[in-house]
């Protein structure tokens, strides 16, 4: 009988050493060892793909995008062959396969390249082999065997979409957080550790700032049955489970947006102003609209690109940071969020619905302290955080 | 009309830095505007093997050996990236391709495979698109789609074996001197650069200690009517033309081997020596005899390995050095080298004949002095260095 698959995905931070790449190696060993088959995605070690990025700017502030992709995706070929040695070291058969030997075959989209298939052959081969199969993360090949890269986030994309191909049982991406939180632990003190969340509620607190995983990886997981576990490379535990179609009722995490600018625009140029910044490519931006205007939230970095087009456009601009509460009825209490609010002298300056969730646009100050009133207020007060212990106090 | 292509190979120190790989780009500009189809092999940047090869240490004394080629490959991959990346910038149409994208077939020796074929499609397509091809030295695949690299002086068995099948016009081994000279300058003052050397001269040169080429892609270049150049990337220059199958009469150039040590073996003992030293993979040794005993003249960081096998067979041991007087007939002059080295008080401890040599062996202090004294004697005083104004000065 086939053993269960496991798809394990190790991060810069994680690979940084050969001290941490030993440690990755105990835990492909520990999960082979517990009767699964393993594929391991890596990222480059931590500071290598800046390195090179280094370098490549040296010769070119705008190097050629195919050179580009050939000089970073060796970043990945060092961390998977070092890997496979320590692996190899400690009694373990593992062989290392770049994006081009695993046949992730791409779009030719140089350095934000889409997967379009990967042939498992050579993956299935080595695994039924009984080995640890080690694969380049970020990377592929186009039809005409050039190298290409995923963009931000890529090794995610390559680990998910492994396990999608592969059926794996599970997905893990190990990181240096030890699982998805009810709210950056960062801002709020009281933020949990989450054992679990369902794909809709995790969907959407990725779409609306929480840097756990990318957005991209937990949309094809949720849309192809890969159950996700995020985990920390260093510590043991069990991490966070993503999981799970529906969404569960009430508040379910909170995530913030920081150097966010508000731009207003005349309502009359909002159409112009929409397609133009589709053209440049600025992603996870909102409309918000109150009597007059409607108010165009983008991240500050695309500010300078954005307004070289727009600018005659823009009545007004404001620093701004976002809050947005994450559940499937988080918008029908919106005037409970403002008086609460309102008690801390915290004022909303817009609010923005979506399906399942609202996001408050609060100056940038204020971002802090509403997010830990916000969130003792209906994460910890509701003990909507699914923790066993926890329902034993509360319950 | 096609046409002629001409191979060009950079190492380590001249792709050492960003600015280097720029002057290595105008190198090959020029010999792109002169009318000329251009391939380029390059090494990794100066300092990055030893890195990855550092890391893959700290993992493992003795690495997976499969792993370790996947490793060190990245290094060739990171500095033809950089070139081509340049070449772009400069207005060049150019494209980088790894070993397996060039379709350099090894067998499966990792760390030291031996190119088995070059399938040239790729580059024919590419070159006839006009563009530079600039292809990672060092490394190609099994054909199982492994990365293997070459062992030492790897990339210029790259360039002059992609030379031989390109039927290239001259393979041009760019380098940190600027041409082969009639002795290590470093060691010889009156060291003449050559405008010329033939292949059988050069070959006994790379043999006996000249370390400006390396032997197998002098054997290769030889056999395949590869003409070779070897230039400094730092300075203009002609270089120097290895070309020509006749040995030159007279003494052409001298080579020089430090850190050699002479084991004296019983006479009873030398066949079964020379098979284990053999079966160690020990090459550059030479046997010479004389009366009672046989010695074997071995690098000295073979001595340990060899050691282990052979101790009991060793009668004595002596730290030499070596140096070789390349000619056709160098050889019939032993007893005036011996009458000259005399004037110096400089005993020759043996002599070793070749077919187009002779290597006499030297106590360690006294190598330099014997090499400046033979040197000016047979080359400089005999004007036999082929220099057209030393021609006229001497005519």
């Amino acid at each position: 009988m086939k053993r269960p698959l496991i798809v394990q995905k190790f991060g810069g931070t994680s690979v940084g050493s050969v001290e941490r790449i030993h440690s990755v190696a105990e835990h492909v060993i520990r999960a082979k060892q517990t009767g699964n088959q393993v594929v391991v995605v890596v990222s480059a070690m931590s500071g290598e793909t800046n390195r090179l990025v280094e370098l490549a700017k040296q010769v070119d502030k705008v190097p050629n995008v195919r050179e580009l992709d050939v000089l970073l995706s060796a970043g990945e070929q060092i961390s998977m062959a070092l890997l496979s040695m320590t692996l190899s070291k400690l009694g373990h058969a593992a062989i290392s396969l770049t994006g081009g030997q695993a046949r992730i075959m791409t779009n030719n989209n140089h350095n934000n390249a889409t997967i379009s298939h990967i042939d498992t052959s050579v993956i299935d081969e080595h695994l039924a082999q009984d080995k640890i199969v080690i694969v380049a993360g970020f990377q592929g090949i186009n039809e005409v065997g050039d190298i290409t890269t995923l963009g931000r986030g890529g090794s995610d994309t390559t680990a998910v979409t492994l396990a999608g191909v592969l059926n794996a049982q599970e997905c893990q991406i190990f990181t240096d957080v030890d699982g998805v939180y009810s709210c950056d632990p960062r801002v709020v003190k009281n933020a949990q550790k989450l054992d679990s969340i369902d794909f809709p509620t995790m969907h959407e607190m990725a779409h609306k700032g929480a840097k756990v995983l990318h957005l991209p990886c937990v949309a094809y997981a949720w849309q192809n049955h890969v159950p996700l576990r995020v985990l920390s490379s260093f510590d043991a535990g069990e991490g966070t489970l993503v999981a799970g179609k529906e969404a569960k009722p009430g508040i379910c995490g909170l995530a913030i947006q920081k150097q966010v600018v508000s731009l207003r625009i005349c309502e009359e140029h909002v159409d112009v102003v929409d397609k133009q910044k589709q053209m440049l490519g600025v992603e996870e931006s909102h409309w918000v609209t109150d009597s007059t205007y409607s108010h165009l939230l983008v991240k500050a970095d695309c500010r300078d690109k954005l307004k070289l087009v727009i600018e005659d456009k823009i009545v007004t601009e404001q620093d701004v940071s976002l809050l947005t509460l994450v559940g499937s009825n988080a918008a029908e209490q919106a005037s409970q969020y403002q008086q609460l609010l309102n008690l801390s002298d915290i004022s909303v300056l817009h609010f923005c619905e979506d399906t399942h969730s609202i996001t408050l646009v609060l100056e940038p100050g204020a971002i802090d302290k509403a997010a830990n009133v916000l969130h003792d207020n209906y994460i910890i007060a509701s003990g909507s955080v699914e923790r066993e212990e926890k329902q034993v106090h509360l319950g």
